[in-house]
């Protein structure tokens, strides 16, 4: 396709990409090192440490949450939207913007258009009022589960996030243990992992980050269950030592109690060639196909069965559904079509042609 | 002056007026119902349980605080600007909005001038720099001193906040006890007025909220320091015996360590004739004339001078200083001259008369 001078609008709250937690960081950090492979002229907003290919307009020099700034963020958000839609708005063809609703009286107001791109949970009247109000602008979801409480506004895609092919090894061989990774909080449910390892006599590993406002759930539910010698608490890892521990178990935990938007923890067990074991919440199912990929299930029984299962499942096939769906050439491949669409609709509503920038391989980017 | 068609907007944190703490909602339903006596067509977009003479548009039933509802808060917020400056903007000549920097996108993009009230410290270089984004906005301090950070911005002047007379009554004869009335919190210093009250040996007594935040200061710095005869802790009172309490003080003790924008409270106690014994910290001195209204002192030896000298302050001449300076009469003429400055702006300035909207007695409204 034409090349596009592009903004992509990060938060601030970590670099990018995150040195240990933060998945929108990490997804704008793959998105924009693609597009820029692929030839567009990228303006990346983030935190002045971000490593990137793109040109670096940093309104801080590091991330507000390490830093200790979380304070800050509101204002400094609103500083990099002000220089993204005002001061320097003439720059850019497309700016897609990862902050959200923040957005969009910024959006409302260019004529710049804007893709916006939605990383956290929508079931929230709150939420859905305010996206009503603005259903002219271009939202993109990153699961079909995700946009469900805001069914009626003219979604323009959904778009799910990819990661690159050679950051993963495949690895054939599991080890003995399975693994549970994310943050300690009731909606992700370590305490049920826990009772899971336990109930199928498995030994589980568990890395994860606690922040702050979890810490009484991790004292008070999470921690007296550690004591059993099946489970092994091993913090909050860095990159390397995640994908370690990932590799070599024989399956992931995820008994994810909320609507989980997407799950990068999914895709990354996939890319390990590890099956992963979900709840039936938000995106899971469509992320993981049952029988195949994993095993998407419904209660404590079901997971423990699933669990004695797990050989059943091939690492091989589990690897071969992220080489298929979940690479940073599939999500690039879906925004692509989508600034396209925004920039020449006109063009494509006349002559009913698509510009050909659809790769082969890509899935369920669907266009309103 | 020419009657106006304004919107009031304010925070959807607590009521207007808010049922107990809740300084601005305090400030924007006397600001409102003053406007309204005046004859002006008013809107207040507020929650949906407040008490209004003007026309009321709620985005939520009641206070977010109250409610558990302040996860929203912010997109609630949103959905209220969002209403006022693109659902209905054409009903207004004015927008008068007390929701600080969020306000910014919408009056950057509109065609109805925007009148916005800074409530909160701005001694923050995050801060500085997004109004300086902004510089071409009304902005309105409550203090000269509020605005000392953000010095080299055309600000549109400074009103400072007022009540109406009749809200309260003076009290000349004073009972035994000094007040303190706020949030119990480190930088409103309440472990310090305890010192000075022991010190002094004057019996003290504390009205005040405690926010979660500052429950660990309160059991580990002030709890320790209340068991002292002299001192009596009340709680957080209710409109009436809050005034009940500050009309028989001999005086306030405000030893405030922070930049305080304004501080109702020292207006509360001048109205009822109470004197005020302030540190020079914010505000505190324009509003104090130090030997006249109470004291404005540096240091712990000061105050506890300053309260052995409480009787050389003339209570008459506390309640003179309220009703010459701090009435919602002050108040709205201050209003009213910035909202006529900028919708007949270059009138003023083709024939260099101000149309007569101030009032006798309107001191320190300054305009740019």
């Amino acid at each position: 396709m034409e090349k596009l001078r592009i903004a992509q609008i990060a938060p601030l709250i970590e670099r990018v990409p995150p040195e240990k937690y933060g998945g929108t960081e990490r997804v704008v950090y793959h998105l924009t090192e693609e597009l820029v492979r692929r030839g567009h002229n990228v303006t990346l907003f983030a935190t002045g440490d971000s490593l990137t290919s793109a040109r670096l307009v940093a309104l801080v020099d590091k991330g507000l949450r390490l830093g200790g700034r979380e304070f800050s963020c509101f204002h400094c958000s609103m500083s990099e939207l002000t220089r993204a839609y005002q001061e320097m708005s003439g720059a850019f063809d497309v700016i897609h913007s990862h902050l959200e609703y923040m957005t969009f009286p910024f959006a409302a107001s260019s004529r710049i258009p804007t893709v916006m791109t939605f990383h956290g949970r929508l079931d929230n009247p709150d939420i859905v009022r305010l996206m009503q109000q603005y259903r002219q602008l271009h939202f993109v979801s990153i699961s079909n589960a995700q946009r469900l409480p805001v069914f009626d506004v003219p979604w323009a895609g959904t778009v799910y996030h990819g990661y690159p092919l050679a950051d993963f090894s495949f690895q054939p061989d599991a080890g003995d243990y399975f693994a549970y990774l994310g943050r300690i909080s009731p909606e992700k449910a370590p305490d049920e992992a826990i009772r899971i390892a336990i109930d199928a006599d498995v030994p589980l590993r568990i890395a994860a980050k606690i922040d702050p406002v979890d810490q009484g759930y991790f004292n008070e539910v999470v921690r007296p269950l550690m004591t059993h010698p099946l489970i092994e608490y091993v913090g909050e890892l860095g990159e390397h030592d995640k994908l370690e521990l990932l590799q070599h178990a024989r399956g992931l935990l995820n008994p994810i109690n909320w609507p989980e938007p997407f799950g990068l923890v999914m895709i990354e067990a996939l890319a390990c060639g590890t099956p992963v074991i979900v709840r039936a919440c938000g995106s899971a199912p469509e992320i993981i196909t049952h029988g195949r990929d994993g095993f998407v299930c419904h209660d404590h029984k079901g997971f423990v069965e699933a669990v004695h299962r797990i050989g059943e499942i091939d690492r091989a096939r589990c690897r071969k559904t992220f080489e298929s769906r979940f690479t940073v050439a599939h999500m690039v491949a879906g925004y692509e079509r989508i600034y396209e669409r925004l920039l020449y609709g006109d063009q494509v509503r006349r002559t009913g042609v698509f510009p050909p920038v659809l790769e082969k391989g890509v899935d369920r980017v669907t266009l309103r």
